[in-house]
């Protein structure tokens, strides 16, 4: 079979790309080894978001006394389990009726490429070729093993082993605390598995703010979560009924003994067997190496997606799909801005962020005007009785340019668009203080912490 | 004793203006006749936001078995009003304090005027005089009450007692389903009240956009609140234990019993007893007219907020407050734009909008193209349980301006001020699609929707 493009991997990368495509006539297929959806929907973004949900309903039951209710909760960690795995299903048929709605063939199988244009696919141990002008990369991740603490499915697990356990360990120690470990953190302290969060840098979420994580951490280790920082794991003895953790802190050895160590160090992007040597596919540290159109060092060859060196976001994914697919399609294209990128965690509180924090404005020589309001100050969290948190921007004091937003209480994350959307747009300080932000609301306080930049709040 | 400013009302308008005044060096005096912070910290936006999150906590404890918790809640009626109280106590305590800090004189009694730059006020009987260069009125309004539906305060009653019932009434009928009406519809129906919600216009929210009504409407009816639309209230019977609604709808009269009626038809500005014609202030019909800056017939004397016919929210009157007092300091300052002021109901699901409704922008005569996101396709909203609503953009064909904003759905009062700051700096429809909106959230609806406005979204 020939076609005008190929796309390896069918998770928000892959399946946008060849969608966009379709859309723009051309002729597509899609191969994927596992489930249609790739990561994001099968065991990354939606599956999390839905376990996350069943947290947050029992952490209200938990707390329901102070709305003025009664009531006595218990959690069906299968039924948990089930129901997230459910809406993964939904949402990879969701995806399966897309493809098939845009005439886009989709094809089972592990591809590996032969020559510059076309791949083989192994189906059923009948490999089979197929050729295209275009083929784009977009194969993802998986979770990284450290060398001492190797995943084994078992005792030692990756978030693919944490999103479907069949029952719910008594105690967790979770290896790292970006987005997934933080998240995983909150979901199995929530339902009442003991957790241990230890992080090799001195603060968790360690990409946010400082702010942001002194905030966390606060929330984490008054809900009973034992935070570790500048600790490493040395090793895993797992001989035994349950894991010795053994730890090295700044103030020596600690061992710690959990039902479940889960490893959440980072993630490795998935290039082996492509046989990316037989097209001349440069990659750089594991990463396969892109222009800014993403077009590989090989001739009609692209990758987007967890397999380079950009921010390893579901979102991006998409985004680098549509401006490559369109580039392709030779229509007129602006290259994405990488310093304008929002990342989400899902804790309670949430965290939401763009641009630079204020170590690294610091560190890249700006003057800055920083504002910020805790929801403390809030009429809306305080009516919602989530006072947890705050809004705090950096603005340049040279040209008032917005250059980060850090936002962690109830709701953040649903603020954050309309900040990369005016960040866009060139939004400065006096333009959030004069749009009229409506009261109660937790976006309120974007408006806020801009005027407390400006020495202009009245609500503090 | 002299002013520079005397503010009349502590709302929103009021406190915000008192302080502004005072950060910018004027020497300020608030006079309130009642509580601190006004209607919406007293009785408005804050308690309201207190008493729809116990209802949203009870609704989840409801639904808890859909996201694997099993749980027997019971909602005690007087500690969620007592919530919502020592709420409201909280934040007018803060007003207080804000207004301290601020050095601002606060005098508790009702004001009047008896020359252009002096008020009286009555405290405890004995008038005391006080004037200043510059008066705000910032008084607010109150309950409207229709000539056949009087409010007794007892079996039919405002929003004040709604929001303070010393029991929770069996059954209840609302008059008129504005944001008031509809979000207390929501409230009682949720925590077990049989809600009969009679609005005399074809669509309930009438506001809002008709995609919008209808599934409010589509909502409402799933869970149980009866809704009459194009329907009057013709005439209450209090005579017996309960009251006999007699309710004149297009299929004749009907007659619903009803332990209270709640009057909802909207709000009437407190302009009597504050002596206006002594400074020859103009009204019209029953609001005081003002210029872009506040400034109403007579020199020195201002308005703002409620007590004008600009739209009566709380964030107006607080914008209001900021520009009329700036431009008295003689600051450069911009008239607001009203065509760009967002509205929330927060029922569940939320609504938000701002800008024009598709009905309104044919009439004024544009060219239009829609864009509607459906939460049913909405990762976020899937993983969440909440899939009902949606995101609609309407653009200027011609210009590609964006016209108007409706979000119905789980949390979209959040994600309204965002497209709010955009409209500001003039967004248009490709700013939206290229700008990078986290996923998953349900913010991603906004970029979808412009996306089906302009043919190119991929999750459709």
């Amino acid at each position: 079979m020939n076609y005008d493009l190929i796309v390896i991997g069918s998770g928000p990368g892959g399946y946008v790309a060849a969608i966009r495509a379709s859309q723009l006539g051309m002729k597509v297929a899609v191969v994927e080894s596992d489930l249609l959806g790739g990561i994001c929907l099968n065991w990354g973004c939606i599956p999390t978001k839905a376990l996350l949900k069943s947290a947050q309903v029992f952490q209200y039951t938990k707390h329901s006394d102070d709305y003025g209710i009664s009531c006595n909760a218990q959690i069906d960690f299968e039924k948990i389990i089930l129901r997230s795995r459910n809406i993964s299903a939904t949402m990879s048929k969701g995806v399966e009726f897309l493809l098939k709605k845009n005439n886009i063939d989709v094809i089972k199988g592990f591809a590996s490429f032969c020559a510059n244009n076309t791949i083989e696919i192994d189906i059923n141990n009948e490999p089979q070729k197929i050729s295209a002008k275009h083929i784009i990369i977009a194969t993802g991740a998986r979770s990284r093993s450290l060398a001492n603490v190797m995943i084994d499915g078992e005792k030692i697990i990756g978030y693919r082993q944490a999103l479907s356990l069949a029952k719910q360990p008594k105690s967790m120690l979770i290896i790292g605390s970006g987005a997934i470990g933080s998240e995983l953190a909150y979901f199995y302290n929530t339902i009442g598995t003991q957790v241990t969060l230890v992080e090799f840098l001195p603060s968790i979420v360690p990409n946010e703010d400082d702010d942001v994580s002194v905030q966390l951490s606060r929330s984490f280790r008054k809900n009973g979560i034992k935070v570790m920082v500048d600790s490493s794991v040395e090793s895993v003895d797992t001989s035994g009924d349950t894991c010795k953790v053994n730890i090295k802190t700044k103030k020596g050895t600690e061992i710690i003994d959990a039902e479940i160590v889960l490893s959440a160090v980072g993630i490795t992007p998935n290039i082996e067997g492509l046989n990316l040597e037989k097209s001349n596919i440069v990659t750089e540290k594991g990463k396969i190496k892109v222009d800014e159109f993403y077009r590989t060092s090989a001739e009609g060859i692209y990758a987007i997606g967890d397999v380079i060196a950009t921010p390893a976001l579901a979102h991006v994914a998409s985004a680098e799909a549509i401006v490559c697919v369109e580039k392709i399609a030779g229509l007129d294209v602006k290259a994405i801005n990488y310093k304008n990128i929002p990342a989400c965690t899902y804790t309670s509180p949430e965290i939401a962020s763009v641009g630079l924090t204020e170590k690294r404005a610091i560190a890249e020589g700006y003057q800055i005007k920083t504002g910020k309001f805790p929801f403390t100050a809030s009429g809306k969290a305080t009516a919602t009785g989530e006072r947890d948190g705050f809004v705090k921007l950096i603005f340049d004091a040279a040209t008032d340019e917005l250059l980060g937003a850090h936002c962690i209480g109830a709701n953040v994350t649903e603020i954050i668009s309309g900040i990369v959307t005016a960040r866009n747009l060139g939004v400065k300080g006096h333009d959030i203080i004069i749009s009229v932000h409506p009261h109660p609301t937790i976006s309120e306080a974007i408006m806020e912490a801009a005027a407390t930049a400006y020495g202009e709040t009245v609500n503090l």
